[in-house]
């Protein structure tokens, strides 16, 4: 199985190392970097991580993971990506966001019809980018069929630990919360931020 | 104010991005990431770093953030990595590792006479590599001094969050919680994990 994770400039660095911590302990998944161009590719906090792959090899992943970030403000108006997104997600089995990473899915019209969740703080934003998805405030993540969408930044590691859940099985992703000392929030409607943030 | 971040083949992913996730958000905080040598270093999980500095440049930092992971193992026995650590350690106003992070610390000989800790699951390993240490087994982070250990993988978040208390208050340490949805772990007594993994 493969996971295809899309990276940007400005991409939040724990939108995606959180998952790919949980996601790194499974054996036999292969977790590939995919960029508009292979190379460095600089996060919002500076640090750069490598994408080995770019986006026009169109490459079949069973699984995406379309992170949030300061950058996606420029990539919901970047065709190739938005193309990118939408062909992906129609091949996939699989498909999750973190923070403002549902706004790419969501421009890109992966989200029409659907319920999803994002990024508190930029919970106006991000619904402005999907007219048409039922965008629900309080939630640590929201499952529609095939389709995770979590809150923000640190909300993803609660909600790939619901993917792999759903993949591979309760004790699965127990035993790999409890591998990495991480008190998981299991409970998608348990949302200590929404009324901190006015939601 | 400079957070100097070791990198080395087959680091922990969340050990370096969580405390980055959080530490990113400190204006007026840059961070370098330093490893033997300058370029793309590989993660336990598979993912590549770009590390921009190579530590014979012996720059000097405020901060240093020593990372886990299984290359650990490797790197106890580096001569020019346990020199680093030591100096660099001797230098830093602040020093701070997650997971078996402080094996490398206790090795350089950053711990003789402190107390200290680190991943449940590697304990004895980790313990044999500082004789001279006081090694905690329940605890999410140890604080002495003016150097923070913290447990396993997850851990590094809450001991960061420590840290920025630490140094720009608590205030400062909350509000980047609350910013990244992040339910902090403040008590560094409040361990689930020891128990669970028979410590």
């Amino acid at each position: 199985m493969k996971l295809g994770v899309l990276l940007f400039e400005g991409f939040e660095l724990l939108d995606v190392f959180g998952p790919l911590e949980m996601f790194g302990q499974i054996d036999g998944l292969s977790i590939d970097m995919i960029a508009i161009e292979a190379g460095a590719i600089k996060s919002a906090q500076g640090p750069a991580v490598m994408a080995q792959e770019d986006i026009s090899k169109n490459t079949n992943y069973e699984l995406i993971l379309i992170p949030g970030g300061i950058g996606t403000r420029k990539e919901v108006e970047n065709i190739d990506i938005m193309n990118w997104i939408l062909v992906r997600s129609l091949k996939a089995k699989y498909i999750a966001s973190v923070c403002t990473g549902s706004a790419l899915l969501a421009k890109a019209g992966v989200l029409d019809g659907k319920k999803a969740t994002t990024n508190k703080l930029a919970f106006s934003w991000v619904s402005s980018q999907g007219p048409n998805t039922n965008w629900i405030g309080k939630a640590r993540w929201v499952q529609d069929g095939n389709i995770f969408s979590s809150a923000g930044v640190s909300a993803g590691i609660d909600m790939s630990l619901a993917l792999i859940e759903e993949i591979w099985g309760k004790r699965k992703a127990e035993s790999i919360a409890d591998w990495a000392e991480y008190q998981w929030n299991s409970n998608p409607d348990d949302d200590a931020f929404a009324a901190k943030h006015g939601l």
